[in-house]
């Protein structure tokens, strides 16, 4: 580096689509992460974290036709030119893991991670390039059952979290049936896994595009308001129709629904059996299973509820899939009301442990965007992460820098022995920017210390500032009736000795 | 991709010098980082995190001649060609944060966080390419005041973890001194910065090297026992010896040592300055400083305690510098003795927001290694560590999984109804594979439904295994006297309605 450069000012900036995190985001996400971690441990799910880097073949996605891999993901090379990715969900990883450590774990295998993840991808607004999620997966397990402890969980931790019932429900579907419709259209076949995966992506989006602008995806493409083109499926009128009447609609009546019994019995004696029927008669059975279990462990349709038009984007599902959804709206900063929807999701993926161990591998798990439901939760305006922000240290006030350092820092380490946050201040500021600086951390007193009190001849003494009755003294009136007591609890010059008792007063008044 | 490479195997395997992390381990790191947070909270910190990723120029490594920057970090190009680069360690990322965020943080600016870190070189034993740090930092405040706070601060995470006083020592020099000198030898200036890394990374292999070692270093280099050859920073011989006299012994007795008192007058009346004496007066009256308000505060030099041989391998620091040593020894797996050493350190880096700033914003801070520590812990059987990981959870046996799968998730969900880690056996197993998987999990209890208990004449009963007891009792003589008590402690067959309150019986048993 010559000298030039480095007298050249660097710009302090983040690339796009990343951010820091503050005191508050940490402390509420901590208090949120611990909720959900005791409801997956009451579960029986036990914590495993694998690194953030992997071969990115392991990943699975890997494009050989890409002069960079991935598309979507961060990678680069190793020393031994091997590609490796930044992991870009907490699932794939795991499938490696599991085939790693296959014969050592206990099966079937339940455990749960939290965990950063990254997407190379155009950052937009509440969409980052890092962002976390929490993870809870069963592998080895084929039984419904399994899938249907998912759900409980799932609804287990949102009520962990302050959200009530009636605020939430997991809808619950299974690809076997879609699985089962496409392959009657003649849309099976590894040869068309691309095609299925934008079907899967247009009826995804039914909530917000409605079944017109679904049909265009499933057929030529769709326009959006803003005038770009999303290429669609390709399918044929007549295909786009079966698949638009049998599982965005269809299949609703036939699983039940609201009323909350399983009519497979119902549907096959009124000849309405879903196309690509063998398929879509085991998924539906295994609905079916999924509801009785729910339903036996006291969780009505009003918390778990199967819902036909549930899929999830991604391809590697095999079976059931889960959606949490929160139903309530707030109003947004415009007045608007604000839905936040999906904060989670999940599924069966029988497939993805497959990949290393050529046997088929069951596995179910779920994931929820952490960000997404802190945002919820802060809208609601739980306590959980309300509560989760203390107060700022108490301030020790250093005037006379010179001389009395040493004094000030007794003072701090006094208060500090007993277990109270405190601080000494280490700026260069006079005593109001210290008050000044105190009132930014958010702290709740000040302990103030001047020749006055130091050469009182009664002995030592401190001030000890209630910053909050400070604060309160400062806009009241001179005539109100309480002034001067509310003057003297703000305020108190009190023996050295009485340091800690003092000041744990201030705050407990503040403490509630 | 083609039909041929997706069913190809892909071998499940990390890239080297990667990790998973087990539930033990994880527990483990929690409560550990739990008590050094209380720590740094009880100092008036606050959390703040900074993404994974950052632009390779804010790190500051930037090598121009190369094709892929900074060796040593993982870097890849943004869609805009500018090279990103993941953190390698917390500092570089905390002087973006400040810079971008100057005129909003309050000042001083007191911040911890705890983050991976990622680097790429050779990994070895115990060293990962990706590891945890623990971090705090104090930036805007340029009295020695910060450092002596800093200093406390980590000696007070060690005995919050657990680490007697004696076992542990944190070590305080100052760069100045050495600074100092080495301008007097004419190692100034930024051309002379190369130079200047290899004599303090010579110094700082002291300890390891000693001094034929590190004058080894000091001169034309030095040729390890593998014959491997490490080039030396060529000073003379006679710049050698100053530095050596100078820094690693001389300064010892100049600045107190054992005694604790600071003898900076003493050291002038005796004619014996450091060279570069201006700015080494400065460094050790910084120290004398320190050392005072350590002391008023209650820390005498067992905990905290100068000494000249402290470097840091590090460039940016400019002022005072902190080792946290561990001076105990365990004995190794082979029985040879084990000393853990340096388990974190830190100092004063004022020139490092000036990057970006232009001019200089004061900062110190201090890093603790915490799989480093934690293995420390481990060694002296910490409880923290130890009793971090919970027992597994009660398992429900499922025996007729063909029609009573309902059954036993009606149990389970009445366990952890009464908030009892419980979970459902998923598998495919029979009674012996289930009760083998119970124990796998490190559960202490399974509860178990047959036909008998089903069909019980006086109503539904459950069976209630101690699986400890049975444990112990399947290695039990049956002559023993209390061979029945122990084989109806070890398995009851109670009513249903008791389910919670017999399985609640056991976990109290074995949780002391």
């Amino acid at each position: 580096m010559t000298k030039e450069q480095k007298t050249a000012l660097v710009t302090p900036e983040l690339p796009r689509g990343l951010i820091d995190r503050q005191a508050a985001d940490i402390a509420a996400t901590e208090a949120m992460m611990a909720k959900i971690r005791a409801v997956y441990e009451l579960y029986g799910f036990e914590a495993v974290e694998t690194p953030f880097i992997e071969y990115t073949e392991a990943l699975g996605k890997f494009l050989p036709d890409q002069d960079r891999p991935n598309e979507g993901v961060f990678s680069f090379k190793d020393d031994d030119e091997r590609w490796l990715s930044l992991r870009y969900d907490l699932t794939a990883p795991l499938a490696r893991y599991v085939a790693e450590n296959y014969e050592r774990l206990p099966k079937p295998y339940r455990s749960y991670r939290a965990g950063w993840v990254f997407r190379n991808e155009k950052p937009g607004p509440g969409r980052y390039r890092q962002f976390m999620q929490f993870d809870a997966d069963t592998v080895g397990a084929s039984s419904p059952a399994a899938d249907a402890e998912i759900c409980m969980m799932a609804a287990d931790c949102l009520e962990a979290l302050g959200i009530k019932r009636g605020d939430y429900v997991i809808k619950v579907n299974n690809r076997k049936v879609l699985d089962g419709v496409l392959e009657a259209i003649g849309l099976g076949g590894e040869e068309n896994a691309g095609r299925r995966l934008v079907v899967l992506r247009a009826i995804d989006k039914l909530d917000r595009l409605g079944v017109a602008g679904v049909r265009a995806l499933l057929g030529p493409g769709r326009k959006d308001d803003s005038g770009d083109f999303t290429k669609g499926a390709g399918l044929s009128s007549d295909q786009a129709t079966q698949v638009l009447n049998r599982i965005a609609f269809g299949v609703r009546s036939d699983v039940g629904g609201r009323g909350g019994t399983m009519v497979i019995g119902n549907a096959t004696s009124q000849g309405d059996l879903p196309l690509g029927h063998d398929l879509g008669i085991q998924g539906i059975s295994e609905l079916a299973e999924i509801e009785r279990l729910v339903r036996v462990s006291g969780y009505g349709d009003d918390r778990i509820r199967i819902d036909p038009s549930v899929v999830r984007g991604l391809e590697y599902y095999t079976g059931p899939v889960f959606e949490a959804e929160l139903t309530f709206e707030t109003p947004g900063e415009d007045g608007k009301p604000i839905r936040f929807g999906s904060v989670g999701g999940g599924g069966r993926y029988d497939g993805l442990v497959a990949r290393f161990r050529g046997e088929k591998v069951p596995a179910t798990g779920f994931s929820i965007g952490v960000s997404r439901l802190l945002a919820a939760l802060r809208a609601i305006k739980s306590p959980i992460v309300g509560a989760a922000l203390k107060a700022g240290p108490v301030v020790v006030v250093a005037l006379d820098r010179k001389d009395h350092m040493a004094d000030y820092q007794r003072l701090v380490s006094e208060l500090r022995n007993a277990g109270i946050a405190a601080e000494l201040y280490l700026g260069e500021g006079g005593m109001n920017a210290q008050l000044k600086y105190a009132d930014r951390r958010g702290s709740l007193c000040a302990v103030i210390q001047g020749s006055n009190e130091r050469d009182a001849p009664s002995g030592r003494q401190v001030v000890i500032r209630d910053l909050v009755l400070g604060a309160e003294l400062a806009k009241a009136s001179k005539d109100r009736a309480d002034y001067l007591e509310l003057r003297q609890r703000a305020q108190q010059t009190v023996p050295e000795a009485e340091l800690v008792a003092r000041v744990r007063d201030v705050l407990d008044r503040h403490r509630g």
